[in-house]
């Protein structure tokens, strides 16, 4: 079991899609506050279906709230974003561990992935590329995790 | 370089937010007719960003044309569907390989995967899960044939 941690995430459907992503995949969800939408909102409803009610997202007032409850956890934080060189598949997940995602347009706030920079990992693109979806992003990450430890995985194949 | 083939895909933001993730990942995207929206639809460019210029995406008229046009290639076709057992990163993906994914709500037809049943291919979902988002799950796909054959990948990483 996995955390996804989105950083204020800043449109509706795709927290709604990584809300029905992390039902599939057995992970748990933490939203860190301010978002610029309801977390009530039709719309995340919507996007995630008949899902957003299975997942009881764990909702966190400020970025400092999550790392005092959370901090002695930070050799397991891993952050997803543009700026590493890394491929996100030479990070070795562990179950719990935390992979962290920022909002559409802004990212991860550089001073909280100084806290651990050598988890900083990136999903490579080509020479076109610039930025992928976010809940596409996370899709591809959380299964890399899932897949490394697919033995602890309780699924349905 | 992987082909992603769209068989009447539903949701023209979903085949935007593929298109992105095709350019981003070095991926050809074929869309097989009938699509219930327009390709050239307002939605469609806009999910894409400024990305869908760049895709030149290959449309076909009928998942017939494909088959003729493509008929020597069989053994590199691969389905994605919930009907197969067969977790996706069982494959042994090649480059130039072939990823099939339905419309969101039909899935693929089973005439087509019965052609290479044993490439049928499906993300594991957890007891609670039913269904991914196309969009992320042709992600998770594509990364991991990716990821398999990283040292053909012409990236910026």
């Amino acid at each position: 079991m996995f955390n996804i941690v989105l950083v204020s995430p800043q449109i509706p459907q795709n927290t709604g899609a990584i809300g029905r992503l992390c039902v599939n995949g057995n992970l748990n969800l933490h939203i860190i506050k301010p978002t610029i939408f309801s977390l009530d909102e039709k719309a995340v409803r919507r996007a995630g279906l008949d899902y957003w009610h299975k997942l009881n997202p764990k909702i966190w007032e400020s970025l400092d709230e999550f790392l005092e409850a959370n901090s002695n956890k930070f050799d397991r934080f891993f952050f997803a974003t543009t700026k590493s060189k890394t491929p996100y598949f030479e990070a070795k997940f562990l179950p719990g561990d935390y992979l962290f995602f920022g909002g559409e347009s802004t990212g991860l706030p550089m001073e909280l992935m100084k806290k651990k920079w050598e988890n900083a990992i990136t999903i490579p693109m080509g020479k076109d590329g610039r930025s992928l979806n976010l809940a596409i992003s996370v899709g591809i990450v959380a299964y890399e995790a899932i897949r490394q430890n697919f033995l602890n995985f309780e699924g349905v194949v």
